[in-house]
């Protein structure tokens, strides 16, 4: 462990300890577990926006709207996600069958269920879904165990333009919801499994290089070459570099060995730079999704944020082991990490009202509500206290009928 | 147990096992844990537009929406629910504390700690939510165990204006959503308190009473009645027969004990039957929430469903539990029963588009799908196998120019 590393998790201590009192000052008795929060009227309304403004989204390109369980039996939960989704599950025990539940950690298995089993087709399907996902403990220091998930996934097509249309929807997702300055960055896990198959010393130590190249560690890498081929070390030690603009795919074919899966990997990546509209990235060691992913693989960053606001990519294998193998591609992000880039959503102006009998009253709340007016109606003995909402406006009774007027703004208290 | 019941009982048991198999034919391996299932596009898209629906309304009367997390430490979780809830929790351990935690089996005390603590207004607040909960086993023969709960609620007001809004709101949330015959029923749990306050007989077998007066056991009242004074003996024995229409109030003057507290519940139940506009049911003896409930309850019923569509009411003491006692009201409901009472949604009428890198098919796409319309895009070698939306019309390039036309209704096949 360097130096370096040890004042970060210093300071990185210093400052949870910190974030965990001012909570605790707070709440009192009433905290709240560890990494999971309420989410207040600001907030709540701007995730909400976010909401409807995806789905919408989703559903002018035809993606169909599903609403898996909150939990299910744990095998089926786990299904092709490798150890990773396993250790993140909530467990518990049915009381009506004995059998082990999960709740849910990802949604993505649950939909490939739902395509594979329930809707059964034989073409393409476009699916789209929102939920809250839990996890046992926050996959980063700032992360939230409760991510709210949506995303997007076509089943049936294992051509580039499902790719393709995903990655528009993708950005497009980010774009809408207003994030300032955002990049893509592409890769393809086709790449380290061509290297991998073509080297049986390798393939015994998948997971170590995998390991290693998520961290980018290039000296861990260059340890291992003894142990495999002098081609597969070479080009292991060369992915962490092959990190840049759409030329790192030239700069790829001369420096990894010449395989056809490479080739088609790197020909698939090319195809797709030039069919988004958007300068892309590429990040040949972006392993992140190993277990999960088999070919394409992206994620979209924005400078404000350290990790990827939204990850997607290909996973046609996955399917088998819900008995019904299909290609698959898709994406989805967090809509609490998602709002929390966006400045907060503004207070709605509203009309104060007062409470009474007279029918006249009833009949002008209802049409300002009817025409989307929020109408706070003060309950007697109280003032509405609300925050959210800012009455401007207050509906009152001159000239024998029902008006609304413009509130003065409160006067500043004066020493006077 | 009458013959008539063991008939219901072995029907139901029937209706139940067919309905097992049917479902384990069609999920095969793949089974849900039983009263729990996914939601599929139609049912799911009813559900979303319900969802923007009442949460728009309670919007424009001034609720704020809040979003409490799906777990929580389980004193928290279950602070002043009494032992019913407890029974219905999911418990977790929590890897972070090593305390234990709870899946919400409802919001309403989640909402009420966020009004206590967080936002410790002074005056009245106004709060809605939305959100999964889960049960450890279903309430009901055809319950299912993940209730989609949404609701709204009122602190910091003691006065029965309050409770007419939140009745108001109610019944305007089931006739805005388009259920066709509707009524509410009235109770009040001050009339069962005032009985068992005056009696110390009656109120050592308080928990005995509430479940006879909930099963309306006219039978084992009376059995119970040498145990009680004469005047509360009579009064529980009149319970169950006090329910009809608002004249029920009076009579229920001349049958139960002249207690001043009984005197004000029976005032605030007839001035809330006035304030409504539609017709109310009277039932003193619905002691169903006692455990929660303080005051006013109510529950509004259709024909097409045997439970409560709505239950709702007053709950001013739950508050206390967290610190800070505030007068409390309000309501919620389960959007999936909701949804199962209307018409499954229509499917929508999309465009079909060819897959393409025309820059002027893109721009085609774009507006129609900014215009809201939906646009399908036939990925290449595969038509879109979509049930939610019926393309019944083309993209398609005539003239140099991209332009929507009709399909022609698929012919329908001839044996010549």
């Amino acid at each position: 462990m360097g130096l370096h590393e040890v004042h970060t998790r210093s300071r990185f201590f210093f400052v949870r300890c910190f974030y965990e009192l001012r909570t605790r000052k707070r709440m009192g008795k009433w905290l709240l577990p560890e990494s999971l929060a309420d989410i207040l009227p600001a907030e709540a309304r701007r995730i909400e926006e976010l909401r409807r403004l995806l789905l919408d989204l989703y559903r002018t390109y035809g993606y169909e709207l599903v609403m898996p369980p909150l939990v299910e039996y744990l095998d089926s939960l786990l299904s092709g996600s490798g150890g990773d989704l396993d250790l993140h599950t909530f467990k518990l025990v049915d009381q009506l069958s004995g059998r082990s539940l999960g709740i849910r950690a990802d949604m993505t298995p649950q939909v490939m269920r739902i395509d594979a089993h329930l809707l059964n087709r034989a073409g393409v399907t476009r699916l789209c879904y929102y939920g809250s996902v839990l996890h046992t403990r926050p996959r980063g220091l700032w992360a939230t165990r409760e991510p709210l998930q949506i995303g997007a996934e076509i089943y049936g097509h294992a051509g580039p333009e499902a790719d393709v249309e995903v990655m528009r929807l993708a950005l497009e997702s980010v774009a809408r919801a207003g994030v300032a300055d955002y990049r893509i960055d592409l890769s393809h896990l086709g790449v380290v499994r061509a290297l991998l198959e073509a080297d049986p010393a390798a393939a015994a130590r998948a997971d170590e290089i995998f390991g290693l190249l998520r961290d980018k560690d290039t000296p861990g890498l260059a340890a291992l070459a003894p142990a495999l081929r002098a081609d597969t070390a070479a080009a292991l030690q060369a992915l962490p570099g092959l990190y840049g603009d759409a030329d790192v795919i030239e700069r790829a074919r001369g420096l990894l060995p010449a395989l056809p899966q490479i080739a088609a990997a790197l020909d698939t990546l090319a195809s797709l730079a030039r069919a988004l509209d958007v300068e892309v990235g590429i990040d040949l060691a972006d392993v992140r999704s190993f277990h999960y992913h088999t070919g394409i693989v992206f994620a979209i960053y924005c400078d404000a944020w350290p990790n990827a606001v939204v990850r997607g990519g290909r996973y046609d294998d996955v399917g088998r082991d819900f008995g019904r193998a299909r290609p698959a591609t898709g994406f989805s992000l967090d809509l609490r990490e998602l709002a929390g880039l966006l400045p907060p959503a503004v207070a709605s102006s509203a009309v104060r009202a007062p409470w009474g009998t007279d029918p006249e009253l009833a009949k002008a709340v209802d049409a300002l509500r009817a025409a989307g007016q929020i109408v706070v109606q003060s309950l007697p003995g109280h003032e509405p206290d609300e925050q959210e909402y800012v009455c401007d406006r207050e509906l009152v009774l001159r000239d024998g009928a029902w008006q609304v007027v413009l509130l003065a703004p409160a006067a500043p208290s004066s020493p006077h």
